[in-house]
This record gives structure tokens, C-alpha cells and sequence, in this order.
């Protein structure tokens, strides 16, 4: 076991001079993070680090394979790729990656699931993304929760996990949408109040807040929305390697 | 569309100097790279990428979706995650990727299938990853190919390759093992044999040679060999990050 760490940094400082850094660097995340100033963390030997959320989230994962670090477990949405980057990079780490993410989840049916699937599970680093359903099936007409439920029952939702797992880091996306198959301009600037609330949350429990909206609107300055996003809300191949970039950057190396 | 790439190098060095770049940086890819002189190339607009090879490249691929840039289509494997570092890399190119991977299969099985699943695809970029299975298999007597076998049928299979796809750029897969479940101290030295015959035909074919073994051979410095591939042969997630990164290195950014 020898990390070499001294040769690692070496390269690191001739393959930014060299330009060879220019192949799976986050430029975009990392230009969004430098508005933000997005609060980073470390993670220890052992750390559990659990996602959940919606279908965005969910990404098709298995429910039958549930064991920690599981490609079929994982999903094949940000949770997997940000896994196979934390997993690659703290070799050394021992961390169990869960991924309990469902479809259609709104945030009181994270709370209806949250002790089973996430205080049990007693993860050290918890990650949370939710919002796009509370407004969106509240637009369409299939639940009647406000912005105001939203914020109430994120805020609940977090209060009980501070209160059972008080180390815990949290880690709240910002939900996001952009104009696509099933995101017309009618959305906004509604949607954006659910925005500002998860913001809110997150500084208000000293969580680690992501930016995903700020970072899919620097993305469409490359290619269109529906490259990354084909429907608006869930990601395409690029548009997960995009959010899971973000997630393993609020990671201290 | 603007790429904004005087910010992008300005964000590369500040990130370079700062160290923010200790996360998502493949250290043990760039170090094995320096020591072989990978041959890299450039991505051309509309290019079509094709994996192929046995279950290491197949990675539980589904065989009804398959469309180009689909994630069921590609696996959970490291063609997936290098389509991710690629599709996010150059959303400009219109990339379509391909995995036609299938478990098991020996060159002799790659040559009955090549028309329809290499050749009718007509690959700008043909990945391949091949030999494990020509050797394992043999070794345990349930196949009579030897080292001359894989070599004659490989090299026929790349010829007639160049000769449908003349512009094709070939990428070949070093073979590898490590003690694992299923690889004991007896397959070596002859299991190398298979190693040294794709780095020759490489030469031979002029093709971009990726020296997984190698890349193998540094992980193992960081963690035990059964947290990079628990059997020896198929890889943990975090051994598939790790082909990945290598197979992304390999274009120019």
C-alpha cells in the first residue's frame, strides 16, 4: 500500500500544463462552483453514503440487488457514475454506496419510506434530491400540495434526520428543469420558488448545497437542453456524468 | 453555443494549482500511459465508437435496447463510463455509441458475429478487448484453441477489418488478470503470452494499444487486487472507472 502521493501531484501539475487535463475535467461544474462557493467535505474510512430521491435519482435501479457498491443496485443515473469516481479515487476508503432513490417520490413519500430506506441504513454522508414532482404533478393536477407543503415537509424531513443521525453530512441538490418535451415556459418562474427552498434548507441545516439548475443552464451554453436533458427533467447519459461530476467535486481529496 | 475555452484553461490551472483537481484525476492511468506512450487521437464530428469484446466490455448490456447512446444498450460496465466521459466531454461531436460485448466470447466467437455486429455498423472508432476467455477456457479444457490460435485468428479478424473499414481507428484492449477467485498462480507466465501478441498486433495494425495490465498492475499499489476485480477477470466498479478513464485518455481533447 503506497500511495504516491508525491508522484500523483507531479502528474497532476504536468498534465495541467501539458493540457491533458482537458479530457473528463468538470469545467462546467467547476465554473458553476466558483459562483456558489460550494461547501466541500471529506469523507472517512467506513463512510456509509447513501442517495435518494426521485426517478432522476432512481435511474432504473434493481430492487432485488441491494448490496452496497452494486452496478445494478446503483442505477444508471449520477448515483453510479459518482460512485465509480468515489470508489476510484479513495481506494483506501472502505465506503458502502447505497442508492434508494424512487420514481415519482415527492417529498412526503420520502417520508413515509425515510426510516426503512434511509435512518436504518445509518449513512454517514446522505444525499438528497427532490422537488421537480412536488411541482410538477401539483401542475398537472394530480397532487394539491403547495411550495408551502414543499418547504414544510422538506423541513420536517430534515429536522428528524438531524435528530436521529445528528453527524450525518447532508447533501441537498437543487432541483432543476429545463425547457424540453415535458417543460414548457409555463413552468417558470414558478418552478423556481422550489429552487430557493431547497437552497434555503440546505443553509439552514449546514448542508452542502449543488447547483444543479446553474450548472445545466452553463451546459447549454455547449450543446442544447435536450442534450442533456431530453424531457426537461431527466438527465441523458451526459447530462448524469454532468450532476455526478458535481457530486464527487464537494469531495475534499 | 460558445465554449468558452480561455475560461476553461484559466479554470484548469487554478484548479491544477489549488488542488481541486485530486478528485476525478486518473493518477494511476496517466502514470502507466507515460510509461507506454499510449497513441492518442481526435474525436471527428458524427463519429460512431464501437466497444467490443466478452463479458468484461458486455457488463449485463441488455439485447433489446440498443439503441446508440442508450445506458441499458451499453451496459454497466467500462464502455458505459467512458461514453459518459465522452458524451459529457463533446457535446459539439453528435457522438453515437455502441457496445456489442458478449459474455464468453473468444476471437473465433467475435469472427462469427463481425459482419452484423461490427463491420454493418461501420465504426469510426473500434474498440476491442479480447483473450481473457482464450486462454481461461482453454486452461480449463473446455476449448482447444492455444496461443498460436489467438494470435492467427485475431490477426485475421483485424485484416479483414481494415479491409471493409479502411479508415477505422482501431483501439486494442490489453488482456489481464490478477489473483483473484478465478486466476491462481498457474496461469502465469503463459497467460502474459496473450498480453504480448494484442500489444504485437496493435503494433502491426497501428492501433491506439491500452495497456489495461499495466493499469492493473498500479491499481494493486492503492488497494488489494480484489477490490479492483474480485475474481481476477471482471471488474468491481471500481476497476471499470479505471479501464474507463484509460479508454477516455486515449482522445485528444
Amino acid at each position: 500500500m503506497k500511495t504516491n502521493e508525491a508522484e500523483r501531484r507531479s502528474f497532476i501539475k504536468k498534465a495541467a500544463v501539458g493540457g491533458l487535463l482537458s479530457l473528463g475535467l468538470p469545467s462546467i461544474v467547476l465554473s458553476a462552483f466558483a459562483e456558489d462557493k460550494v461547501k466541500k467535505f471529506s469523507l472517512n474510512k467506513g463512510d456509509i453514503i447513501l442517495f435518494q430521491g426521485d426517478s432522476i435519482t432512481d435511474a432504473g435501479r434493481s430492487r432485488t440487488d441491494t448490496a452496497a457498491n452494486n452496478s445494478k443496485a446503483l442505477g444508471s443515473g449520477y448515483p453510479f457514475l459518482a460512485a465509480a469516481d468515489l470508489l476510484n479515487n479513495f481506494p483506501e476508503k472502505d465506503l458502502k454506496i447505497y442508492n434508494k432513490g424512487v420514481s415519482g417520490n415527492k417529498v412526503y413519500q420520502l417520508a413515509e419510506r425515510w426510516n426503512a430506506e434511509a435512518l436504518d441504513l445509518k449513512p454517514n454522508v446522505l444525499s438528497i434530491l427532490v422537488g421537480v414532482n412536488d411541482y410538477w404533478h401539483m401542475k398537472n393536477g394530480s397532487y394539491s400540495g403547495t411550495i408551502k407543503t414543499y418547504r414544510d415537509d422538506y423541513k420536517a424531513l430534515l429536522e428528524k434526520t438531524k435528530e436521529k443521525l445528528p453527524d450525518v453530512k447532508l447533501v441537498i441538490g437543487e432541483p432543476y428543469a429545463l425547457l424540453g418535451t415535458a417543460v414548457n415556459k409555463s413552468w417558470f418562474p414558478a418552478f423556481h420558488e422550489y429552487r430557493y427552498v431547497a437552497r434555503d434548507l440546505a443553509d439552514a441545516f449546514h448542508a452542502t448545497f449543488i447547483p444543479y439548475q446553474t450548472i445545466y443552464d452553463k451546459a447549454v451554453e455547449s450543446a442544447p437542453a435536450s442534450y442533456w436533458t431530453p424531457d426537461g427533467v431527466h438527465p441523458s447519459i451526459a447530462g448524469a456524468r454532468l450532476m455526478a461530476s458535481a457530486w464527487s467535486e464537494i469531495i475534499k481529496g
